[in-house]
């Protein structure tokens, strides 16, 4: 069975996250659906990781098998033809027999948007998260700087569905810049845990608004306990950018 | 009647366009009802112009008469509350008495949003044209210079729905830019015809594309007759950017 690998992108807003739910519409669930018409066969979708319900994507990465080889051009154009348009296939590919979107997934990168100012305007109104009060950037980049290297990241996930998994990870990069409005907060590290990227996030959007220091990030971190310290934020502010292999 | 002025932006994909119509959702008429409801009695909502369905605005300027003074800020969130969220309320001020949207506007500015790239990516689609070849930013400039200045807009109008109007205007600026994958282009003038955005920015693709070349579009202009060449661009890639007073 020859395995594919796509990216793909998608704007989260209709769909119950990524992952197949029963009697939701998920974008992992409308992939299966299109490839199963094209195939006349079950075929199942594996992403390189979960996204919320709300959150979107530019670049995530998936792979599938197929029973026989297909030609990739008109398996990229059924998809894209089949898919609603706020699921497109960027690329496909042929991948090595072996290869696996989600383990052998070397870095990804998320990116946080936020609209910081008094009116959200309608045009960007599902993809940031709306904050009207004036962040500290400084402030958040300088809380951001203590998240880069490896540690125990138990502090900023949701609880914890799988006691067995580490919580450790490592994060290549962290950093806040202010472009108009426009705050964006941009993460790349090996991997992340379920509800990281939107807790870390929540946090940073608190040390910009002056509730906690940025020294607050380290202990936080140091104490390796999920507490009601660290919020959330909205889903549909995040975008998984892009999945290196 | 104290008049009011507001400045409004909207995502103009769920609505039939600007202008009140029977049977229509419009933009207008959705912040008529809302004022309508929040005054008991009938308001009408005069724009600075009309955007076309599927259009979008940033700074749409309105007026309209209500029969008592307002707080200012309970009208803001009045209407805001009471809007869906495609539509908001940027500030609403006292205006003069005689203040009137359209007749006063010194200048305005739109912007045109393209997607440059093979695929059109989801989070982008509603705000932007989608062209997949690589167009070429500096003729369409070449051509765009031959557009500034006074001219007769005939050709680049859709079919005179009012014949007796000038269809003189004049253009201070038309910049076309790239950045990424998404190529913007940007006028401002003292006013702008029925269409005439939406028919620059379907010629500067044209010439873009290769297929007309710049020189051409002053021969156009001087015919002052609209045909088959000037295509209309799609309206969800056009944003009501700013109105001057």
């Amino acid at each position: 069975m020859p395995r594919y690998r796509a990216t793909v992108a998608y704007d989260g807003t209709r769909y119950a996250g990524w992952q197949v739910q029963p009697g939701c519409i998920t974008v992992q669930g409308e992939l299966q659906r299109v490839l199963g018409i094209m195939t006349e066969s079950k075929v199942v979708v594996h992403g390189s990781g979960r996204t919320d319900q709300g959150a979107h994507a530019r670049g995530q990465v998936v792979h599938f098998d197929l029973k026989w080889a297909r030609d990739l051009d008109r398996l990229h154009l059924g998809m894209n033809g089949l898919l609603e348009d706020d699921i497109r296939v960027r690329d496909v590919k042929l991948a090595a027999p072996r290869f696996h979107s989600r383990i052998e997934a070397v870095s990804k990168e998320y990116r946080y948007f936020i609209w910081n100012d008094e009116i959200l305007l309608p045009d960007v109104r599902l993809t940031h998260a709306h904050l009207k009060d004036r962040l500290d950037v400084d402030a958040m980049n300088a809380a951001a700087r203590h998240l880069v290297g490896e540690h125990d990241f138990a502090a900023f996930t949701a609880s914890s569905r799988n006691i067995i998994e580490t919580t450790v990870r490592r994060l290549y990069s962290v950093a806040v810049s202010r472009k108009g409005h426009v705050v964006m907060i941009r993460a790349t590290g090996n991997g992340f845990l379920f509800r990281m990227m939107r807790s870390i996030a929540g946090h940073l959007i608190r040390v910009g608004q002056g509730i906690e220091r940025p020294e607050t990030t380290r202990d936080i971190l140091k104490s390796a306990k999920r507490t009601g310290r660290v919020k959330t934020a909205p889903p549909h502010g995040l975008f998984l950018w892009k999945v290196t292999y």
